[in-house]
């Protein structure tokens, strides 16, 4: 059987992609981890893809100079603007967040209406409409029926969930008003699944799901992430060997302290081993 | 009598900053204008002092490099964490937005309680607070001893309200929601002024004042900046010669287009002649 130590990178924007790490690490446990947050630049959110790209290419270079041996984009903004780019720069795999989320939207909805939500950036790239629709489009047979006319992917921007989540704002009834305010139109549509397209909204994800009706499946793309990095290691004989637990280490482009205080949070443990990546910011 | 026909270089973090250039266009119609807005890296009111220095100091060379004769800090954030710096660095006066607006809320409290509202970064730095200290330590006579044992400045930071302003919530239910949330501490302090200590706030000032008692004088620091710039140049044989209206030139580190769209709001009338600084990002 092959084996490969190197680590896995993971990049985001800032803290969000902690829920990424976090699902990595609980079926992965042995990988060892390189996180990159890009503190100093966050939000991606509201930026042009030009910059996106400019930013995520300059992180990909931090992550393949450490020797990873695959890279996840765990940033929906990035993965959306700046995936293909990075694909064809890295010597490595560059998997992203959208692709993974879209297939198990398809999966869940059974032919009923699909919801996302996301950052200004990605909900106006439209790349989970194009990636559910290229997944429905390779359905075959009976699945593939179930998509009819009446099928309908509504996306919609929620600006503020971002800051919100940063300020730790999670159960406040502002907080609720602003899932109140955002999600009406799109539970209108009675989706048949909502997908959280952004991997700062899990931590949202109850006072999301208090909005709902029992009937909306609530879609976490880092999860499906996870599963498909997972998948691909196994597949192509890239685990780690041995039976050792794997390190973890965090870098950022800001506060080394106010990550590890907010990245907790996200974690659900405290951080060790952050360090300052001087060259970027 | 002196001129100087150099344009005067104002710059923000993003958006903010318009209320304060746009205070400044209506005192000083005939001076040319140069703004810059940061809009790839806002916002600066969550990031580190080292990190607000970096971006500061780029900014401050790519105006004095369009030979501007004087710098307007048009932000809290970067005046509280980089004003020092930027002054010992450059060759031409920088004037920040703190000195003033604590100027100006001593005069108005006349012994009263003093609150004072900005992003994190800038409540932080206690920047407000040591400017107003300073200000009342420099009062004579009467005016001196208006300040009892009883006085008292309250900083309180506002983290989400420079992203509601961004998304355009002025005046919903949720951006009431936000306000009261955060100033319910500082009106039972009964304040006789409320300094606005993040360029964004004047945009939110009705909804603001809304949730104070007609006693609580709003202080924008971005009035008293361009009342301050007017004067310096004044004493100095700065201002422009002849009688010709000014003219405008804005640049940007991200999207022109978003800009352009958004700064119109702020500014209340379009906004043209905005370029992107290549060089900044």
């Amino acid at each position: 059987m092959k084996f490969n130590d190197s680590p896995i990178g993971i990049f985001d924007s800032g803290l969000g992609g902690l829920t990424v790490f976090k699902e990595i690490r609980k079926i992965l446990p042995l990988e060892d981890l390189i996180y990159f947050g890009d503190t100093a630049r966050v939000p991606y959110g509201n930026k042009s893809k030009e910059t996106i790209i400019k930013y995520s290419s300059e992180i990909l270079g931090f992550l393949t100079g450490r020797n990873v041996k695959i890279v996840v984009v765990a940033c929906n903004t990035s993965s959306s603007m700046a995936l293909e780019y990075l694909q064809n720069k890295a010597d490595v795999p560059v998997f992203g967040v959208i692709e993974p989320g879209a297939k198990k939207a398809v999966q869940a909805s059974s032919g009923g209406n699909i919801a996302v939500i996301g950052t200004s950036a990605t909900i106006k790239s439209r790349a989970y409409s194009t990636a559910i629709y290229k997944e429905i489009a390779s359905l075959k047979g009976d699945k593939s029926s179930l998509f009819g006319s009446g099928f309908k992917v509504t996306e919609k921007a929620c600006p503020l969930f971002v800051p919100l989540v940063e300020e730790g704002f999670l159960n406040q009834e502002i907080t609720k008003g602003v899932i109140k305010h955002y999600l009406s139109s799109l539970t209108a549509e009675k989706p048949a699944c909502l997908v959280l397209g952004c991997t700062h909204y899990p931590i949202l994800k109850d006072s999301i799901s208090a909005q709902l009706d029992g009937d909306t499946e609530i879609i976490d793309s880092g999860i499906e992430t996870a599963g498909a990095v997972k998948d691909y290691l196994e597949k192509n004989g890239m685990l780690k060997s041995g039976a050792k637990k794997g390190g973890e280490l965090f870098f950022v482009s800001d506060d080394v302290e106010k990550f590890k205080e907010l990245g907790g949070k996200f974690l659900g443990r405290p951080i060790e081993n952050v360090g300052l990546a001087d060259g970027i910011k």
